[in-house]
C-alpha cells in the first residue's frame, strides 16, 4: 500500500497533486511520502511487537536526511554500512545506542569513529575484521559489542547481485569458522561477541528462505549454548520484498507470523533490518517527455530522466511500474513504447514494451517503486545534475534536497598550473 | 600502449611510482598518466592526418576538467552529450567551433545553451529534436548547424548496453526518415543540415562493423547527392576499443587504414569521436586491501575502492586487469580469488577468480584500464565519498579532484521544520 493515488484522473501524492509539485519544481526529481514511510515503518513495528524488536532502518536504501529523520522519530534504530552513514545518522540526532554496522570492507577510521560514537553494535563479517574491531577498541579504550554474521548458505531467491548468503558470497561468516570464533572469544579482550547476524539478500518475496535461515541458525544457536556461550541478540537482518510489478511478497503481519514462533522460543532480543520494504513503495521519480521518437521498429518516449538518477533497469534489469500523472483511460490503445532517457547508452531505458503509446511531448510520467535504491545509487554520468528530493506531508512539499546546478559537477576540481 | 609499467618490481604511472602517490593521497583514487592520453590522442591525430579531420574527445568517458584541458590543448574538439559537458568544455577554455553535441534528450534549456555558445554542429536525434532546434534558433535569432544522426542498422558486435546502431536501438535516424528530412529541409529556416553523423556503438574490436556502416552512409550520400543536397561533414563517431583482457583491436593506423579510402572519396569534412580509445587505458584505479577473507569456498580480497566508484563489473560484467603495485613474481600459486568491495551488493566486484592468491592486507593494487566509464559513473551509493582524481606528468603528481568529504554527502539538503 502507498499513497500515490489518482483522483479525478490526476496523480497525487497524499492530498498533493504531483504536478503542481513538477510545474514549480521540475524534472526529475524524487517525490516521497511521509506517511507511506511511517505506515510501513509502524506496520512492521505492530506486526512484530510482542517480540519488541529493535527495528534497524536500512539507511542504504534511502539515505536522505529527512527520510532518516522521519524513522528516527518515529522510534526506529538504524542499520549503516559505512562511515558516510554513521555522520548522517549521527546530524538527525539518532541515538547511537540504536546503530548497527554492518559491511564486509569496514575502514579502520570508520570503525574508530563508530566506537566513538558508541553504537550499539558491529555486525562482524570476518576474522580478520574481528581483530580489527578488537585492536581499535583496545587503543580507544572501550568494550565493544559485536554480532557473528553467519552465512547459513540459503538461497534467497532473487537477482543474483542482492543475493548474500550463498556459501560463495563475500558475506557472513560460515558455521564452522564462527564456531572457532566462539572457542577463542576469551581472546579478544575488548570485544563482546552478543548476537549472530543474518542477511540473506534483498526483494525477497517467500517465506521459505527465512524460514530456513532462522532455523539453522536457532539450531546453531542451541549448540552454541550448550558450549556455555551466552547470547543477547539475534539479528534476523533485512530482505523483504515489496511488489514493484506483480510479486506476491509477504504482508508484515505474514512474515511475523511465520518467524515469530521460532524467534520468540530463543529469548533473545530481535532486531531487524528492512530497508526497501519501508521506503520502496514510498518513492517515485517524477519525468517529463521531452522526446517521442518513432522508428520502424519501436516507439520511444525519451524523457528527462536518466539511468543516472534511476540505475535499476539497468543494474537488476528491474520493472518499474510507468503511471502518467494524467490518468490514460484508453492505455491499450495503439503500439507499446519504451520509455527511455537522454544517457548516450543502450543501457538507458526506464521500461520496456509498455501500452503507454498515447502519451504525448511535454507530459509527466512518474516512474513508480523508486524510493529505495534510487536516489542513492545515483550519479552525474553524463555530467546530469542529480535530482531534487522532494516530501509530501498531507498537502504541503518540502525540498528536502536541492537539484544540483552546474558548479556541483566541477567541485574539488583544479586543472595544474602546468596544464592551463 | 600505456604508461604504466613495473621498474624493478614496483609499478609506476610514467616516472613516478605508485605506491608513494597512494600513501601520500590515500586510497581509492583514479590516477591518469598525461603521457597515455596525449600518446594515444596523437596517434589518432596521426593515422588519419592526410584527411585531417576534427577529432572530437568525448567527454562522457572522461569529463575531468584537467583530462579534457590535456585534449583541449592538443588541438581537439570536443564530443557533449549534456548542458553539464557544454559547461565543463566552456570552463577549460575549449573553441565552442570544435563542439558537437549528441543525445537523444536535448531539453529546451540545453539547446539554449549550446546555441548561444556558438558550438560547431548538433547530431540531431530525431525530427522531434529537429524542430526543437529550428524552434529555438529561431527564438534565438540565430543560423545552426546540424548533422542527421543516421541509424545504419548494424550489429556493432558489442555488449548490448552499448551497441547503438541496431533498428531496436534509441539512437539515431533511419534512411527513410532521414530522405523524408533532407526532402522537407528549406522548412527548417534557422536550420541548415550539413552532414551526417553515425555512431555504431563502444568498445568495437572489429573493422567490419564500420565499414559496412561507413559503406552504408557513403551509399546513401551519393544519393542525396543526385537530389541536390550538398553536404559538408561526415561525422563517423567514435567506438574503437581497446584492450581489457586478450581482445585484439584495431590500432590507429589499421582503422585509419581500412576507413580513409572510402572517406576520402567523399571530399566531405571528417569528424571523429573517439572516448576510451583516448582514456580508457590511460587511467587505474588504485586500491589498497582492507581484509583477506577465506570462505569454504572461495578467498576474498577485500578493497577499499567499491562499485560504487567503478560500475563496470557490476553493469556490463566488464574485465578489468588487477595488478598488485608491488609485482608478485609467482603469482600462480595458491588458490584464485575474488576481488570485492565493501559495498552490500554481491555485484560489488572487481575481479573473479584470479590468480591473485598472495596478496595480503594492507597491499595496494591497480584496477587497469578505468580511465574511461570510471570516476564519470561513480555515485555516493552506500553513503560512499568519490574517490580522488590525480593526474602524472613525468615525475610529478597533481590531485585534479580531491577526495570527497562527509559534508558532501548532504550538500543541498534540508530537513523541514515539521520534522525536526
Amino acid at each position: 500500500m502507498h499513497e500515490f493515488n489518482y483522483k479525478k484522473g490526476q496523480l497525487y501524492c497524499e492530498s498533493a497533486k504531483i504536478e503542481d509539485i513538477a510545474r514549480t519544481v521540475k524534472t526529475p526529481f524524487y517525490l516521497y511520502s511521509y506517511k507511506t514511510i511511517t505506515d510501513h515503518y509502524n506496520k512492521l513495528r505492530r506486526a512484530f511487537s510482542s517480540a519488541r524488536p529493535l527495528i534497524c532502518y536500512s539507511m542504504k536504501a534511502n539515505s536522505n536526511l529527512s527520510v532518516v529523520k522521519i524513522l528516527v522519530n518515529e522510534g526506529a534504530g538504524l542499520d549503516i554500512v559505512s562511515g558516510g552513514e554513521l555522520y548522517k545518522a549521527l546530524k538527525v540526532g539518532a541515538n547511537p545506542k540504536k546503530i548497527v554496522y554492518a559491511s564486509v570492507g569496514k575502514s579502520t577510521k570508520e570503525i574508530q569513529q563508530a566506537v566513538k560514537a558508541g553504537i550499539l553494535m558491529f555486525n562482524v563479517e570476518s576474522l580478520s575484521e574481528l581483530n580489527m574491531i578488537n585492536f581499535v577498541a583496545r587503543k580507544l579504550k572501550k568494550q565493544v559489542k559485536v554480532a557473528i554474521r553467519v552465512n547459513p548458505d540459503v538461497d534467497a531467491l532473487t537477482h543474483h547481485y542482492i543475493t548474500t548468503a550463498k556459501k560463495e558470497n563475500k558475506f557472513g561468516i560460515d558455521l564452522n569458522t564462527t564456531r572457532d570464533i566462539f572457542a577463542k572469544r576469551r581472546a579478544f579482550s575488548h570485544t563482546k561477541i552478543v548476537g549472530l547476524h543474518t542477511h540473506i539478500g534483498s526483494q525477497i518475496t517467500q517465506s521459505k528462505p527465512f524460514i530456513d535461515a532462522i532455523r539453522k541458525i536457532i539450531r546453531f544457536i542451541s549448540e552454541l549454548n550448550k558450549q556455555g556461550v551466552r547470547l543477547e541478540y539475534l539479528n534476523i537482518g533485512g530482505g523483504l520484498g515489496i511488489i514493484y510489478k506483480n510479486e506476491k511478497p509477504m504482508t508484515a503481519e505474514l512474515f511475523a507470523r511465520s518467524v515469530l514462533p521460532m524467534l520468540k522460543k530463543t529469548s533473545l532480543k530481535i532486531i531487524l533490518e528492512p530497508g526497501r520494504f519501508i521506503v520502496g513503495n514510498a518513492g517515485i521519480l517524477v519525468t517529463r517527455i521531452q522526446y517521442i521518437k518513432r522508428t520502424k521498429k519501436k516507439r520511444f518516449i525519451i524523457v528527462d530522466a536518466a539511468m543516472n538518477d534511476l540505475m535499476r533497469p539497468a543494474l537488476y534489469d528491474a520493472y518499474h511500474e510507468i503511471l502518467p500523472l494524467q490518468k490514460i483511460n484508453n492505455k491499450n490503445r495503439g503500439s507499446k513504447a519504451d520509455v527511455v532517457g537522454p544517457v548516450c547508452e543502450s543501457g538507458d531505458f526506464f521500461a520496456k514494451d509498455r501500452n503507454l503509446s498515447v502519451l504525448d511531448e511535454g507530459q509527466y510520467i512518474a516512474v513508480m517503486g523508486a524510493g529505495a535504491y534510487g536516489f542513492s545509487m545515483s550519479s552525474n554520468y553524463n555530467a546530469r545534475l542529480r535530482a531534487a528530493e522532494v516530501l509530501v506531508m498531507k498537502n504541503k512539499f518540502y525540498i528536502i534536497r536541492k537539484r544540483e546546478v552546474h558548479s556541483d559537477l566541477i567541485r574539488g576540481e583544479e586543472i595544474p598550473r602546468a596544464l592551463r
